[in-house]
This record gives structure tokens, C-alpha cells and sequence, in this order.
């Protein structure tokens, strides 16, 4: 079975099929109150014990953040409110205790989302979280959580949640092989930073695979094989064993420079979430940040984050990098992200709405909050300030003049900051590709998005399943406007990055070091790859490759051409 | 007041509010049932009336299609089971009529919309109307319908729904005033269908003013004046005269060439969606039709169109231009435009989705059968094809394939087609612009559709009224992909048409012109002002023009310069 390899590596183990229960609820009458009473409070503090581990273990592996939804799972069973609404139901209607947690859950869900306020309607999922909980242990339903993994598996799933992955014992498990998802759904980002093989988007799987079934996967070629032979396996081992001894070749890079073989130097940077991220990016010999994104500090809260804890999060980052650049986008919510607390519009299109530097320079408030809080952190390292979802020339400059009247603020405050703080945008919107010479002149550098490029160039939501096929990197209009951006920039003498996903792509980085990128900024664990690629290969030699790839005429052409001519020869 | 003025024009008149009632229900126990059960039938045959009166209305005035939607409203209220739980609640219940019907109607909405069927989902709508009128009439509500205008109005509006402007009398109404819609909603279509002055985005015009209200509108300008002083009114009717002097001027230029001052000629051409249109194209003397919308075929029914009736929907059209050409665009539906019958997924950006050539490339079955009613109506005049929302160039491969099948099928059956059919695509999608150099190999024309190319390229909701001030037709990167692909089409010889609303802006005509645009298609009746504009203006002058305007910065930078170079000079 084939699917889009979005992880790479190679396990070979047992099936651990998640796949969501039916759970069929029927109402009894009972004749004493009390025994059901009684199971109803067993259950609840079975449920409860439940949830004290998974908090445990999410505090653990994850952090406190991640955790703090099973606290609120918590007190959730233990409100007098919610559960004596449902002894309640078992009392006065004399029924069963399935019954009647379905009754009260049926009725909370109701008010929840019947009320104008997302934050409460988002609440609603967590109360049937809860209920299904405590049903399946009223009905004896064994449900077998990530969480609680005794032996190695390989995940196979019609999509994992945060939720799915925040219970996961990483030392479990092998592999995702998911139904849905793309290469920036939850699960691939998930398997990247856990550095296990993934493949998404490989139809049919829960329906073919059972658990415990031996199955192998190949993140690399997007490859599962069922029930495979011996000799298969003795094949993927020694193939899982040589991909082994060249992640140990690309460890011995670290503390090289990224210099192609003719003698270019890049920047082999990442892209970060929030600040704990930072450890891995230095593990990995990355030679700065190329984009951290803010919005962590705004979500799963009910306010907006004050400017001391954003100077918080943004110092200790620019203070680890030591010198290294660290390039801050200011808020990119809106969008697939929403803020509750913000009440942002309902909107038909949001890839196409309000978002970003829209938000923003709509709600001064909030980015001047947050250009002071990055400007302060500017005085502890080698900060950069990027603004995202730019599509026109005023947009920047509105931009550039909040960021002069928050720094003249600053001074006549007396606080430090990097008075030459480079501010760039990103490149993500065909407009601003297509005018990058005039772009170019009025910022210090450019980084090109290249999920949102594809997506506005292609017309296509990059998570829409039925247009999958329609969404890729090797299109030959968004390489043109790549090329175009970097050029552009170069003649006004900035520098040019990219933090989208192409930037990690194994077979891009030839074509991006012969358009002449600057900084490549990924997933920390492509780092090295990227590093690895970079000195078996040279700028003039890409030259010539790029200018063949511009003339072809559909995305397929361009990744066979790429797969013939370069990527088998390095 | 200012807003943006959608269609020109100026009237001076009085107001009609046409604003949502709020009916508030109130429960009552009674005595009577038959009282309230007379008083029930008797605003039922009120109400069956005024369904009746509009269905009459509508049928004379907008034809059968528009009209039927009434039929259905109408057997609703004599629809027994409807009726009887209405008359139920009052005999068992003892309540008053008015809380009989809106408690029937919650059932009847509540079971509709909890449906998982498109479709009937929809009727809910429809049964929450007749609920409105009929508890109107209880309650004495009066309720002016746009269709029983007495006088000459001004309406002022939130929004028009297509259902509101099918009920109107055209010859009562001096002009539209909404708060909400932009130059491609459904109120500024409707308004230069009609040749009716409208102006749309006037913030809260609807609570500044009242009904019999006396003001000015200026369509050319977007202006409003509340409660004008005599002064005032006598400067705007000398204003409209000159307008209809000037619209006269317009009239003798029926019959004459689109020709500029320097000899070159284009083709004014129209873009229609329905075969009645063509007596307006031909009226105002279109040169052809240059974008035929076949989606009135498809929409407003429950089930496909048969080949037979598309055939003689296109050959109709193509008999009456006798030579001139038609383009028509395959079917172009998905994004804001569903077919209930087909059960198309839900999407989050509808406009990024599962629409059009996409769906017709999936769906093989429907795109053959109107591929074979196209090329059956090429036998009866100049027909062209188009497809829509081409991004990828194997889309344009695929479908050309499908083309060649239908036409061996044809050829095979004996059934007469123009062999050499012109086939081209729309331009509307930012890849597809930027490897134009590629499509133009390809196709024998281009007609570029502004709409969705502004949107995409500048990843903005056309729709969306936050981001409303980003959508610009004069935005330079849009410009810069539009004479990017006119002259690769020059290139390659193939000729390149627009049919976005831009071809009908009086501003940028001019430039278009200087671009090389051979075909301008827009509504029927901007035709004769573009030939005007045409008329008197030189094309090399503008090629000037228009490498000035390629080097500037903001949208407002390159309309300021239209209007203080081009504009104000002819």
C-alpha cells in the first residue's frame, strides 16, 4: 500500500489499531436506585484515576501546558453541578446509569453549543470527552490508550488529534501510518519532532490492518507492506540498518559549516513553536531560527498574553542562540488558527480572511504589545522581526510606522533595544512575490512561506482531501515565483530565506542552493540532511538545473526531473 | 454618505426601507379553538394570495424558472400534514394560532435541518418564509413587499437576496442602497442588469434613514445625500440630465467599430448568463459573447440537465449571434456556488476547494454530456469553449483528452460539430498567469477572469467585509500578471480576452488597451461606454501609460494615476 511518506525512516513491528468505538447506549428501567448509585460513583472514580495519570504522564513527556486539559477533565467529574444532575436522572426517573450520564451529557452539550461564545462551545467537546469516558467504563468497554502502550507499535489511525498524541508513550512507538493528513497535518509535524517514520494519507488502512498484524513501513518511499514475508523483512532490516548508519554520517556533520561543494555558504536554520523547542534546534547544530512562531503564547488561553511574558519567551530563545539570528513573526492568527477570546469573525474562506498582519494592524493594540516585547528582547541576542500574510505595499509600511512609534516609545522609556533591528516579511502571497523588486527595497530581508504561496498560486487549501493531488512544491509557477523573490531581493542586496515546508524538502534544496536561497529554515531534524545535501552538490551545477526545471510544464514533469537528474546522483 | 458605486447613474427620490421585520410570539391559552382555528384558515387563504399574486408577478416579469419557487411555498401551506399539526396544537393544546404555527414550523425546522441531505436542509429555509408570512398576517404585521411598490423608491437595503430583487417591479425602482456587497454581489449585478444606479458598502445607511425619506444617489460617484437642500437637487437633476445626454451619445454609437484613435480595433463583447440575456447583448450591439455561464443549466433544480436541454440552450444563443462569437465556459460550480443534487463536500475555503474543472475532471460523466451539447451547438454558430479554474497544465491536458474522446463518439454517431472548435481557458488562477508562456502553447485563447485572480493573488475573500479594502482591481502585482499574460499569448499568436469585471471598468480599460487586450467581455450594458472610452484613446499613448503604472507601488498609487493621466484627459 502506498501513501505520502512525511517522516522518514523505517520500522518494522506490530499493528496498534486506534479507531473509535460505537458506543450503543440503551435506556433501562431500574427497580433500585441505590446500585446504580453505586456504579455510577465506582465509575467516576475509576474515570477520575484515569485521568490523574494521563495528566501525570502529559506533564512528563509534554509539559504542563499539554497537561492542563486533563485537569480540567478532572474537575469537570468532580462538579456537583454535572454529577447531580445525573444521580438526578438515575433517582427520580429510575433509570440506568448509561441513561442517565447520556441524558445530562446530551443536555450540557446542548447549552454549550447553543451559547454565542466559541470558547464554551469549544467546551462542549470536552464534556463528551468525558461522558465517552465514563460510559465506556460503566460498560466494561476496555479502551486501550496510546497512553498506556506496553510493548512497541506502530500507530495506524484514521488521523491522530493533539490530544491522541499528547497521551503517547514516545518510547512505544514505531511509527504513524494515518488514513488522512497531508505533510503539515498534526501527525507529520508530530512525527518529525519525535523523529519517527510517518506516512499519511494511505487509504483504507484501519479497514486492511488489524491489530497486532506485523506490518513494515517505509516513511522514506511512503511504502507499507502487509503481513510481508521473511524475506521482506530480512530485505527493510538491512535497509532500516543502513538508513541507521547514515543519520549516525549526518550526527558527524554537526559543527560543520553548510558550504556547497563549490564553495557557497548557506544558512541551515529552523523553524521553532515555542521556546523548549530551542534545545533540540542547538542539539542538532542548527546555525539560527528562521521563524518562531508567536502564536503558542496565544492559544489555549482565555487572554491575550501580557508583554512581560512575551519578552520572557522571546529572550530566553534569543539568549540561547548566542549571537545565532532568531527571526520572531509577529502573531499569525486567523485563519485555520482561531483565538476564542478575540471573537474573530465566522468567515466562508479564512485562508482568504482575516488574519495576521490584517488582524493586526486592525487591533493596535495587541501588535504594538507585541513589537514592544520583542524589541526588549532584542537587546539579549540577534532578533529579527518578520511580519506575516503581507499582500501589499501599505500594508508594510503601516507595519514599519507602529514599529517606529513603539521604538521612539521605548526610548523615551530608556529601554534598551537593538536600535538596527532587521525587519523583513514573509513572502507567502503571490502579490508580493510578483512585486518582490518593490518589496525589496523596503525591508532587510525576505522569507518565503511556501504553504500559504502554494496554496494562494495553486487555489488550493492545502488540507482539502478531494484537491490533495492539486497542492505541490514542484510547481513550476511557485518555483518561478521563488525564483523571481530571490532574485529581486538579491538585486537590492538583502537576503532571502525560506521557512516553509519546501525548505526541509530533500528534493528541493538543490533547486532552492541553485536559485540562490540564502537560509533554509526547517524542522530542526531535517537540519542535518539539509547540511548533508548542501556539501554533495554544487550552486553552478544547480544553475543549469533550474533553469531546465522553469521550462517544464506540470508539477509530475518537475520531481521526475528532479529525481533523475539530481536527487539519484547525489 | 459614501459607499462604492456599482452601477452609474443618478436618481433623486423617495426611500423604501426595506428592513427585517422582528416578530415577537406570544403563548396564550384560550377558550375557543374554533375562533382561533377560523382565524387561522382565514390568514392561510390570505397568505395562499399573496404566494399567488407573486407567483403571477414573478412569471411576467422574470419567467418561469424564477417564479416556481412559489408554486412550492404555496403547497406548503395547503400541505395537510403541515396544516393539520398547526390545527392539532390549537384544538389540544388551547393556544392562540400564532403559537401553533411557530411551534409547528420549529418541528418541521428542526427535523429539516438535522437531515444529512443537502437539499432538504434547504427547505427549511423555505418553510421558515411561509412561517413568517403567515404569522404576519396573524399578527396584522404589514409588511410592504417589494413587489406592491405603488410609487417610484429608492431601495435602501442590509442586503438584497436574489428572491427580494425577483419580486420587484423594475419599473418602480429608481436605484438600489445596501449596506453590505462589493461590485460582484448579487445586488450590483442585478442593478446594471437592470440599468438601475446602485451604490453598495454605505455603513449603516439603513438606520440613518427612514422610509419616504427624499434623497440623491450618484452610481457614478457612490454618493448619497440625505434630505438634499433644493439647491442641491437642482444640481444633481442638471447632473442627470447630462448623464442621459451623455448615455444618448452612447446610443449613436451602436453599429460603429471599437476602434481607437490610433487604429486599433478590439472586440466589445458581453458576458451573459441565461439565453435571454442575448436580446440585451444584441440590443446594445455586443460584438459577442465572450463568457457564457453555463451553471443556470444546473442550478435551481434536483437533478442534472439532460444533453438535449443544454444543447438547445446553447444553440439558441449561438443562432441569435449569427457569427459573432460565444464562448462557453464549462461548468463552473463548487465554491459559493453549490448543486444541491450533487452532494458536494462541505469545505472550509470553499474557494480553494472542490470546484469546477476539478469536479468536472472527477465527475466525467457530467462534463461529457455538456462537452457533447457544446460541440452539437458549434454546428449553429461561431462557438468557442472554455475551461474554468485551470491551475496545473495536465488539468488542461485531461480535459482536452475527454474533448477528443466526445468529438470521436460525435464523429462516430454521425452528428455534426465545427471540427476546429477554438478551445481556450480562463486565466483567473495566479499559476496559471505565471506559466502562461506554457498554457498559450496550448490553447487557442485566453480570457482572463479578474474576479478569482484578484482574490487568489492577493489571498483575499472577494466576499469578506473586513478585508474588503484589500480587494483591488488596481493592484500592480494583479496588473503585472494580467500583461503577463497577454503577451504570452501574443507570443504564441493566440488572441486573449478578459471577462472579469475589470474589462468593464472604466478606468482600466485604457490600460488593458495599452496592454494588448484584444477582447473585452463584460455586462451588456457597459458595452457601448467601453467603446466610447475605446473611441478616444490611443493605444501606444496608453502602452506608455501602462510601464509607468507596472513600476508603482500600492493600488491607490495606480488608481490616483489613472485618474489624474487617463481619466480626467478623455
Amino acid at each position: 500500500m502506498k501513501g505520502i511518506g512525511v517522516s522518514p525512516g523505517i520500522s518494522i513491528g506490530k499493528v496498534f489499531l486506534k479507531k473509535e468505538v460505537n458506543i450503543d447506549i440503551k435506556k433501562k428501567d431500574i427497580d433500585n436506585a441505590e446500585i446504580e448509585l453505586d456504579r455510577l460513583d465506582k465509575n467516576i472514580g475509576k474515570s477520575i484515576k484515569e485521568i490523574e495519570s494521563l495528566y501525570e504522564h502529559t506533564l512528563k513527556e509534554f509539559g504542563q501546558k499539554e497537561a492542563e486539559i486533563f485537569n480540567a477533565h478532572r474537575l469537570m467529574l468532580e462538579d456537583p453541578e454535572f454529577i447531580g444532575r445525573i444521580k438526578n436522572n438515575i433517582k427520580e426517573e429510575k433509570i440506568n446509569a448509561e441513561w442517565a450520564v447520556k441524558k445530562a451529557t446530551d443536555e450540557y452539550v446542548k447549552i454549550l453549543e447553543s451559547l454565542d461564545n466559541e470558547y464554551l462551545k469549544e467546551r462542549a467537546a470536552d464534556v463528551k470527552d468525558i461522558s465517552i469516558r465514563l460510559l465506556k467504563n460503566l460498560l466494561g468497554i476496555k479502551d486501550v490508550e496510546l497512553s498506556s502502550l506496553e510493548d512497541e507499535y506502530i500507530i495506524v489511525s484514521d488521523d491522530l488529534t493533539p490530544s491522541d498524541t499528547a497521551q503517547m508513550r514516545k518510547d512505544k512507538v514505531l511509527g504513524f501510518i494515518t488514513e488522512f493528513g497531508g505533510r503539515t497535518s498534526h501527525t507529520s509535524i508530530m512525527a518529525r519532532t519525535l523523529e519517527l517514520p510517518a506516512i499519511v494519507g494511505v487509504k483504507d488502512i484501519t479497514k486492511k490492518v488489524g491489530n497486532e498484524d506485523i506490518i513494515i513501513m517505509d516513511g522514506n518511499e511512503g511504502l507499507v507492506i502487509l503481513n510481508p514475508s521473511e524475506e521482506e523483512i530480512n530485505k527493510y532490516k538491512e535497509k532500516k540498518n543502513s538508513y541507521e548508519k547514515f543519520k549516525e554520517e549526518l550526527n558527524n556533520l554537526k559543527g560543520e559549516k553548510s558550504i556547497s561543494k563549490d564553495g557557497v555558504k548557506v544558512e541551515i536554520a529552523a523553524n521553532i513553536g515555542t521556546p523548549k523547542d530551542i534545545d533540540k534546534v542547538l542539539e542538532h547544530d542548527g546555525e539560527g531560527v528562521g521563524l518562531y512562531r508567536s502564536e503558542f503564547l496565544y492559544m489555549d488561553r482565555d487572554k491575550l498574553p501580557t508583554e512581560e511574558e512575551q519578552f520572557e519567551a522571546y529572550k530566553v530563545v534569543a539568549e540561547k542562540l548566542d549571537g545565532k539570528p532568531l527571526v520572531i513573526r509577529t502573531l499569525d492568527v486567523g485563519g485555520d488558527k482561531d483565538l476564542p477570546y478575540l471573537n474573530l469573525p465566522e468567515e466562508m474562506n479564512p485562508f482568504l480572511g482575516y488574519r495576521a498582519i490584517r488582524l493586526c494592524l486592525d487591533r493596535t493594540d495587541i501588535f504594538k504589545t507585541q513589537l514592544r516585547a520583542i524589541l526588549r528582547s532584542s537587546a539579549y541576542g540577534n532578533v529579527k522581526i518578520m511580519f506575516p500574510m503581507i499582500s501589499n505595499i501599505d500594508e508594510l509600511r503601516k507595519a514599519k510606522d507602529i514599529l517606529e512609534e513603539v521604538k521612539s516609545e521605548l526610548r523615551s522609556e530608556n529601554v534598551k533595544f537593538n536600535e538596527d533591528i532587521e525587519v523583513g516579511i514573509m513572502v507567502e502571497i503571490p502579490s508580493t512575490a510578483i512585486q518582490s523588486d518593490i518589496f525589496a527595497k523596503e525591508v532587510d530581508f525576505f522569507s518565503i512561506g511556501t504553504n500559504d504561496l502554494i496554496q494562494y498560486t495553486l487555489a488550493v487549501d492545502r488540507g482539502n482531501q478531494d484537491i490533495s493531488y492539486l497542492y505541490s512544491q514542484y510547481h513550476p509557477a511557485v518555483l518561478r515565483l521563488i525564483k523571481m523573490t530571490i532574485e529581486n531581493g538579491h538585486k537590492e542586496g538583502i537576503w532571502v530565506g525560506m521557512c516553509g515546508e519546501a525548505a526541509g524538502d530533500e528534493k528541493l534544496i538543490p533547486i532552492l542552493l541553485g536559485m540562490g536561497l540564502d537560509e533554509f529554515s526547517m524542522s530542526a531534524s531535517s537540519m542535518l540532511m539539509a547540511r548533508w545535501i548542501i556539501k554533495n552538490i554544487s550552486k553552478t551545477e544547480m544553475e543549469e538545473k533550474v533553469e531546465k526545471i522553469l521550462t517544464l510544464g506540470s508539477p509530475q514533469e518537475v520531481e521526475k526531473y528532479i529525481d533523475k537528474e539530481i536527487t539519484s546522483k547525489i
